[in-house]
């Protein structure tokens, strides 16, 4: 069984992502994790909206990311974003940057991001039903409660 | 009479805030204002923090900027900030940013505000109380109401 | 005759270019006009890239914004950008940014760009060879010369 | 032996870096990491600018954080950098953000950052004699090459 979902989107190195040594700052990359998610979010019917309708924020309480080529003002980066399916109540993805142009892998990552009730901003311990029903509808496993 | 106030405040460019060419791109001016309106704010009691607390936003309408002179990753900007007292239900600033070192012009510009309540937003065609208060608290002229 | 070209492009507004008050920062309007000079340059050849191959940098001399309405998370903006043809060595162009779903006008706004040597970082007071060449091919007037 | 050097400075949330829930949006505590290399940098003489004398480059090869509590607009951070001794060519810093009303930790986290040669941005193996000798000024240990 494949419980990971993946979607892929464009994104254009903006002339003022990138420094003065011509190279996109490396800040900016925590950006394209985010439009990665956002075009997850939108084929997925998971963005934070979706969440938001549900009573739920879901913060990043954690981000990594590894450099591994430059970008340059005028690339195109294939954000590869991928859901990977977890036993808690976490939300964790995958990220892949590519060059479009050169195919080269520019930047791996991950997020995670916990559930708060949007009034108290309190943490969620168990899933909550919207994301359990969000699960079972793509059809990855139901999470074992704690 | 003198109906303004000033406030000057030192920016540090940051290094992300360059572009390849080496020089701070054109967009970070306006976050420069902010900080220049946020200093402003802190010796006159005017953050968005007082608006707010008096059930006020006061979102920019219009802004403007004139780049007279590079800045570059390193230089230290002086900001300077003044309050221009007007007659209608608006907040006028203008700002003038000096490169701290040389004592050169780098960038003038000016802002307007207007006054929206916080729960409606609905605009405030008079001067709201809050402010009309502030304005005798630093012997600035009474509005005359449209 | 026309003396004018257009382009149109449409950005989503990003999670984080909203504020606290889920209204999008004033200040991120500047890189909505860089979006769309971008989409101006890549469909009329007239891109940052374009002109460094040239030899020349034209880096942004004014800017000025009126906002009208607010954008939030989620909103698709478009961006009409118009090249208004100028008879000095400048270059001009207008913005209107309008709600891409309820067509609202939302910013207008307008920037002016100079021409200088890649090298040397001097004003040319002259229309640069390819800036009269590009508007010879896009049938705009020759430039009187002062 | 003490092969630790740290740094403190203090950096005030911009009202344009909350987001939506009125919290710091995640991507901009990267930064305050930046802010904290630099005020490192400035005092112990290791800014952008030092290794650029020096023909070097530093950028970042890896970068990852740990959030634990929300900043607002009006907060202010401590950010405590701490430069941690490898023995390999590479720069290690790591990063803890603290609430500096509260004293409540809000962030921890840290960069990998290697050397380049400022002309053609080829990885060094070694330790760069300009680096080996900043350590021996701060009696930091010699790198014992691979």
């Amino acid at each position: 069984m494949n419980f990971t979902l993946t979607e892929k989107t464009v994104v254009s190195v903006r002339f003022n992502e990138a420094d003065p040594l011509g190279i996109v700052w490396h800040g900016h990359y925590i950006r394209y994790f985010e439009d990665g998610r956002e075009a997850f979010g939108a084929k997925y019917g998971l963005t934070y909206l979706d969440f938001f309708r549900n009573d739920l924020v879901v913060p990043i309480v954690s981000v990594d990311c590894q450099f591994k080529k430059p970008l340059r003002y005028g690339d195109s980066v294939l954000v590869e974003t991928t859901y990977l399916d977890c036993p808690a109540a976490k939300i964790l993805f995958d990220y892949r940057l590519w060059n479009a142009a050169t195919g080269a892998l520019v930047a791996t990552g991950s997020t995670t991001q916990v559930f708060l009730d949007k009034e108290q901003l309190a943490l969620q311990l168990n899933v909550p039903a919207f994301f359990e029903a969000w699960k079972a509808q793509h059809r990855l496993p139901k999470t074992t409660q704690p």
